[in-house]
């Protein structure tokens, strides 16, 4: 179904990290951190997700998609989902 | 220090939400969950620090920037500093 | 070589209506149009420069991919170069 | 009205650039060129309109926006404006 296994242990430990980025977030709040600092924490948190998401969407790529294009079955549906999933992460 | 503290509650609120959802996402790749969902799962939490960030964004503004501009001191130097975060924000 | 040849007239025909909007925005810098007016035409264009991405991008996939994979060669370097440029455009 | 006039030239000829670039991409998909090179030149367009935003934003900052902070008016007003365009301009 997934097609991320190998690299589930990677992603499972940046998920931590940015896990205890989020934290670290809260505590700066709770503790009245200076506005921009928060907000730098916050881009650093995105540009952790991107590199989760872009982890993902490779494998997605090299497994499922190309599982299917192979298959020669429903490609496009494939590929019409896969860009819509790079739509919405683009403009977020 | 900071300019965000009638928004604490909401912000921390807002953040503790995306914790969950870090987590919610952590729980779908240990089980496996097809790929797409998971990328639409890290879209949403992009999505809701964008929300948190422009929360803390509106609060800098609202507060120290407008007592620099207002003290008249330094307000370039404030300006700059918000330009080169919200600048971080736009690329991540 | 291109994998968006049917599409040739759909993006050209885009790609004439951002550089009437580029044309615009410099006309209302020439008039002294309001800052704010100014930035969300600008959005616009980065709308619209989305839209035309994501058609190449669909069409390569489609394309170019599909075919690489098909034929079984080189399709890791193939799908990585794809990875790279996805990347490149989530970050602007 | 506007708060770059002394940023016009700066303007007007990043966006000359820009108009230049987009006229390369047309060329480009007429010639056929390789969708990743055409991707590529898309996403250089989407940082240089960034740039010219920037630059844009932060003379309506240092201007508009710090003015009416000044004179006391309205400031909720012009900073929510502000937020609400910088949001775009994030999503974008």
């Amino acid at each position: 179904m997934s097609s991320y296994q190998d690299q589930k242990d990677n992603l499972l430990s940046r998920l931590n990290r940015v896990e205890g980025q989020i934290c670290g977030i809260k505590k700066m709040i709770e503790e009245d951190k200076y506005c921009v600092d928060v907000l730098t924490q916050i881009s650093a948190v995105k540009g952790a997700l991107n590199k989760v998401g872009m982890t993902v969407l490779e494998s997605h790529t090299k497994g499922c998609v190309s599982d299917t294009i192979e298959s020669k079955a429903d490609s496009d549906e494939v590929i019409e989902e896969l860009m819509e999933v790079i739509f919405k992460f683009t403009n977020k």
